[in-house]
C-alpha cells in the first residue's frame, strides 16, 4: 500500500484539536498506525513467506545436485557421490550458520569496509518477536533470510562436487566445502550482496550467475586442475576416453529437480512479495525462468544433433541447466522472447565448451564447468541487454573479481590439502571404485556388471 | 473483505461538507480509498501466490510423468524417453508463449468468436507494474497466470509420450508436441476456459478431466494408431507379450510426483485465494485431490487381487492416478466420502480398461488412454453428482466435442507426419533400442542384461 | 494485528452521539468491523495457507519414506515396498478420514474426556463457507487442518512399513495400518494435540518427536517382534548376515525428499502465520530444523569413520534423518547452535544403536526404531534443555504412556493378525522374493544378477 494514501487519516489527527477534541485527535492516530502496522505485517509477512517457500525450493535443489551427479558417474562411485553430497550440505549448513551469513551480510559492520564483513555466528530473533523488536520490519525475518541464503552458499559447493567426482578424497573435500561455505564465497558475496564494493561499483547479478554459480564453477576449476583427471579419462595418445553416467534416469530427475527449485532460486531473489508491483515481479521471474531453461534444452538438443548426428541426453540436460545459469542474472527485465534467447545461447555455449574442456584435460565429470561458469559469464553479460542499470564495465569487472577471487583462493586451498593430506585417490582405488575401497559398500550391489 | 462495510466511511466524505469540511471531506474519500487498496492488493497478492505456488507444483508433475514412463519402458529405450520428456516439456513452453496463451485465452478478442481465440505471443505486464496499470486488479498477474496455464499445457503432451512411447520417432514426436501444445490444446481449452462457446453452454470441468487429461488421451490414442504398436507386443496368434517396465521403483515416484503436484492442479484451479470462502475452498480440494487418489490406489489394489489373485503395482499405480483424473473436473463440491468414491471407481475403471485396449491391439505403454481418457470421461460426468450447476447433457456434449476435435486434429497432424517424415522407429531398431540407435548412449550402460 | 489499537474508532463511535450524530456513530461501529474483519481474513487465510504448504511437503515425505525403503531392500522385495507404502498411504488418508480425525480432535465432544476422542466422520466446511459460518475464525480451515494432520498420521505408517520390509505379508500388514492410522495413533495423538489428559500434564512435543515418530516406531518394534527377522539375517552361530540395499542413490534420494518435507512437518506446526510473531518463529523452526539434520549427519559421518574405519552412508543418510526427528519435538525455543547439537547427538545416537538391535536380533531393515524411536526420546527430552515451560517429568510421563500405549496397542493387533491369517512370509518366499512370488512382477527385471 502507498502509505501517503493515509495522509488524510493524518490530517485528521491534526484537525480535531482546532474542534476542541484533544483525546479525539490522539486515538486519530493511533487509527492511522493501526491500518498502517497493519500493512506492514502484511508486507512483512509476504516477504518472509517468499523466503521460506523460495529456502524450501533451493534446498530441494541439493538433491538435485546429488542425483544429476550421482546418475552421471560410473555405478562403482555413485555411493561415494551421494554421501559427499549429503556431507557437503550438511556441513555447509553448519558453517553458514557459524560464520558465512554475517561474513556475507555485515549490515555495516565490517572488518575492512566493503571487502570483508563481520565475524560472529547467525543469531536469530527472539521467539515470538514482537513488531517493535523485529531487525528490520520493512523487510522480513532473519531466520526465512538466513535459510533462503543458505541455500544459495551450499549450492556452490554441490556445483563443485560434480566436476571432482570420481577422484577426489572425501574428508580433504570435506574440509575444502567447510572453507569455501564458510568463507570463501560469503566474503565474495558481500561485494556484491553484502552491499560492498562491487554493489557500489554498479555490479548487477540479480540471483547469482556469477555470484553463485561462476563462483562455484572457479571453485571447481581449481578442483579440477589440482586433483586432476579420472584414471584413464585421458590417454597418452591424446585420446578421450568415454566414462559414461551409469544411471541417466537419475540424473534426468536431478535436472528436473533443479529447474523446480531453481522457480525458488530465482523467483525469491525478488526479495519480496508483499505489494503488486513485487508480487507481479515475481511472477515475471517465474515465466522467465522456464523459458529459458526451455530455450538451453532446445538449442542444446538441436545443436548436439547437429554436432554429433545424434540428439545427446546430458548435452539436453546441461543445456536446460545452463539456461537456467544464464537467466538468473537477470530474469526480471528480459521479455519472455530474450529470456527464451538468453538461455539458448547458454544451452549453445555449453554444448560448444564442454568437448573443449577435455581437448585440455580438464576433467570435469559432470560439465559443471561449462554450465555454470560460461553460461554464467554469459548471462552476467547479458544483463546489459535488458536492464538500462548495468554497464558492460562494471559487469566485466564484476565477472573478473568474483572468478578471479573464487579461483584464486580455492586454489590456495586445495593447494594446502594436497601438501597436507593429499586430494586423489590413488589409481588403483579408482579402478576398482570408490564405494568398496572407501565406504566398503555399493551402490548397487546387484546390479553393477562390472 | 466485504467492501461494503465500507459504505460508513463513503458516509463520512458525505457528511463532512455539511459541517464546512470540504477538504476533510476530500481526505476521507482517499482514506476509504486506501483502506479499499490494501484489500485489493492483498486479493490480488494471495491470487498470484496460489498461481505461483501451484505453477512450481504443477510443473514438477512433468518430472513426475518423466519417471513414471521411463520406468515402465524397457532399459533399452530409457533414455529416450527422458530425452522426449524433457524436450516436449521444453518445447511445449515455448510453444505456448508464442501462440498457445492468448489462442486460449483471447479476453475477448476472438478470431471466430467463442470457437478461435487470438493469435498473438505472450506480453507480461511491465518490471514493477503499479495499482493503476495492472491488467486485471480482481484477479492476479498475467506471470503467475500464464506460468500455472502452462503447466497444463504441457501436461496433455506428457500423457502423449507415455502412450507412444519405445516405437515413435524423436523429432516426429516433438513436431506433433508443438502443434499440440501451441495451437490444438489451446483452442480447444479456450472453448471452456477462455469464456468459449462450451462455457456458455453450461458444460463444467474444474481443472481438467476432459480438457487436460482427456484431451492428452484423445491426441495419444491417435498416436497410438498412426505409430503403431510395439514390435513383438501382439503375436500373429492374437497373444500379447508383456514387455515389463525396468525400473518399477522409479515409476512409482513418479506417480508420487504427481500426486504432489496434482495439489497444485486442482488447489490452483480455484484460482483466488485472497478471501476466506477461496482458501476454505482450496482446502476442500486438497482434501478431496488426496482422498480421490486414495480411492484409486485401494479400489485398484483389490480389483487388481481379485481379477488375477496377486495385486499388481503397475495397477495400484495406474489406479491412484485415475483417481486424481476421475477427481479432477469437481474437486469442489465432493464431500470427502464422495470424493474418495469418484476415485476408486475411476481406479476400477483403469484396471478393467488397460486389457481391453491389448484386446483392440492398442499398444499404449503406461496405460495413458485408461487413466487419463476413460477415467477422464467418468469424472467429467461425476461433477452432475454434486455439483447443481451441471446438467448431463452439457457434460455429455463437452465431452463428445473435446474428445472429437483432439483425437481428428491430433490424428490429421499425425498422418501428415507419417507421410512426410515417417513417425515409427523401424522394427530392428526397435530390437536393438531406442537408446543405442538414435540417441548413441544407453541409460543404465552397466546395469542391463538384456 | 494487536486489536486494541482499534480502540479509537470504538472511541469515536461513542461520541459521536453526543454531537447529535447517531447514524453516524452506528457507521463508525461498521467501519471498526472491517478493518478487524479485514485483519481476521487475512490471518485466517495465512494460517490455513501455512496448513496447505505444510500438508504438500509432508505428502511429499510419503515419497520420501517409500524411496528409501525401497533403496534399503533387497531388489528382490523392492517392488512389494513401493506397493506397500503407496497403499499404506492410500488407506492411512481413508481410515483418517472415516474415524481418525474426530477422534483425534474431539473439541470437547469426547467419549472419555481427555483420554477417548468423538467418533464420526470427518465434515469439512461448506463450499464458499461464510465469515461468520467458519468453524474456527481465529484458526484456520478445517480442510487444511484436516490434509495436513492426516499426512502426520500416515507417517506412522510408513514408518512401520521400513521396520518389517522383506518378510511381512501384504495385506496383514495394510489391515495393521488401517488400525493404527485410523485408531491407535489418533487415541494417543488426542492425549496431547486434542487437548487431552498429557495436554494438561504439560507434556510438550512441538511436531511429534514421541507423538508421530516415537509412535511409529513402538508399532514398528512390535510388528518387528511379532513378525519376526528376515530369513537368513541372523544365524544359528550368532552372525549377522548383512543384506545390503539395492539402489543406495534411490535410499539417499528418500532421505533428501524427508529432509525436504520435514521443512512442512516443523514449519507447519507453528499452526499459525498471520502475524509477525508467528512468521517469524517458523523461519526460527526452518533454520533449526536444517541445522538439526546437518548435526545429524555430520555427527553419524564421523561417528562411523571412527568406529567402522570407513563413513558408511546408509549411517549418515540415518543421521540426518535422526537430526530431524531429535529436533521435531521444540524446533521453535532452540537456538541455531543448540539444534545442531541436539541433531548431532541425535546422530550419534543412530549409529550406537542401530547395530543394538542386531545383537538383540531385532531385525529392522532401514533402522526406523533407532531414527525414529531412540531419537524421538531424546528429543522429546532435549525439550527440557531449552523451553522453560517443560518438565522433566513431563516429558517423561509423555514417554511412557505414549510408548508403552503404541507399543501394547500394536502388540495386541499384529498378534490378533498373527494368530488370524498369519503375518508372515514363508522362509521359502524370501529366498525368491516377495515381487515374484507376491506381485508376480520384479522391481528391475533386466538388471537383478540375483
Amino acid at each position: 500500500m502507498q502509505l501517503k494514501r493515509l495522509l488524510p487519516l493524518a490530517a485528521a489527527a491534526v484537525l480535531l484539536p482546532s474542534l476542541g477534541l484533544a483525546q479525539e485527535a490522539e486515538e486519530a492516530v493511533d487509527a492511522l498506525e493501526a491500518i498502517t502496522a497493519l500493512n506492514t505485517e502484511m508486507v512483512f509477512i509476504m516477504n518472509s513467506l517468499l523466503f521460506l517457500i523460495g529456502g524450501f525450493l533451493v534446498f530441494f535443489m541439493a538433491a538435485g545436485f546429488c542425483m544429476l551427479e550421482t546418475g552421471l558417474v560410473r555405478s562403482k562411485n555413485a555411493a561415494m557421490q551421494a554421501t559427499k553430497n549429503v556431507a557437503l550440505f550438511s556441513l555447509a549448513g553448519i558453517a553458514y550458520f557459524v560464520v558465512g551469513f554475517n561474513l556475507m551480510y555485515p549490515l555495516g559492520d565490517w572488518v575492512i569496509e566493503g571487502w570483508l564483513g563481520g565475524i560472529s555466528p547467525t543469531v536469530l530473533e527472539p521467539v515470538g518477536v514482537g513488531l517493535d523488536e523485529v531487525d528490520d520490519i520493512e523487510y522480513a525475518s532473519i531466520g526465512s533470510d538466513f535459510i533462503f541464503q543458505l541455500m544459495f552458499c551450499a549450492a556452490t559447493a554441490s556445483i563443485v562436487s560434480g566436476a571432482v567426482a570420481e577422484r577426489v578424497k572425501l574428508f580433504p573435500f570435506l574440509i575444502f566445502v567447510v572453507v569455501l561455505t564458510g568463507i570463501i564465497y560469503p566474503i565474495q558475496a558481500s561485494w556484491s550482496w553484502g552491499e560492498g564494493f562491487l554493489d557500489e561499483l554498479g555490479f548487477l547479478d540479480f540471483a547469482g550467475s556469477s555470484i553463485v554459480h561462476g563462483a562455484g564453477a572457479s571453485a571447481a576449476l581449481a578442483g579440477a586442475l589440482i586433483v586432476g583427471s579420472r584414471y584413464g579419462k585421458y590417454s597418452k595418445d591424446g585420446k578421450v576416453n568415454v566414462m559414461p553416467g551409469s544411471n541417466l534416469p537419475l540424473a534426468t530427475l536431478g535436472m528436473f529437480i533443479l529447474w523446480f527449485g531453481w522457480f525458488g532460486f530465482n523467483g525469491g531473489s525478488q526479495l519480496a512479495m508483499g505489494t503488486i508491483a513485487d508480487v507481479a515481479d515475481v511472477s515475471r521471474i517465474f515465466a522467465n525462468t522456464n523459458l529459458a531453461a526451455s530455450g538451453g534444452a532446445v538449442a542444446a538438443l538441436i545443436m548436439s544433433t547437429i554436432l554429433y548426428k545424434k540428439p545427446d541426453l546430458t548435452m539436453v540436460l546441461n543445456g536446460a541447466l545452463a539456461g537456467l545459469v544464464s537467466i538468473t542474472a537477470e530474469p526480471l527485465t528480459p521479455g519472455l522472447g530474450m529470456a527464451t534467447l538468453i538461455g539458448a545461447i547458454g544451452g549453445i555455449i555449453v554444448v560448444l565448451t564442454i568437448p573443449l574442456l577435455d581437448k585440455m584435460k580438464i576433467d570435469d565429470v559432470v560439465g559443471a564447468i561449462p554450465v555454470h561458469g560460461f553460461a554464467g559469464i554469459w548471462g552476467t553479460l547479458a544483463v546489459v541487454l535488458t536492464n538500462p542499470d548495468a554497464t558492460l564495465s562494471a559487469q566485466l569487472i564484476g565477472i573478473v573479481l568474483i572468478f578471479g577471487f573464487m579461483f584464486a583462493a580455492s586454489l590456495v586451498v586445495w593447494l594446502i590439502l594436497k601438501a597436507v593430506m593429499g586430494v586423489r585417490v590413488s589409481d588403483e582405488d579408482q579402478v576398482t571404485g570408490l564405494d568398496k575401497c572407501d565406504l566398503g559398500m555399493e551402490a548397487y550391489p546387484e546390479f553393477s556388471n562390472t
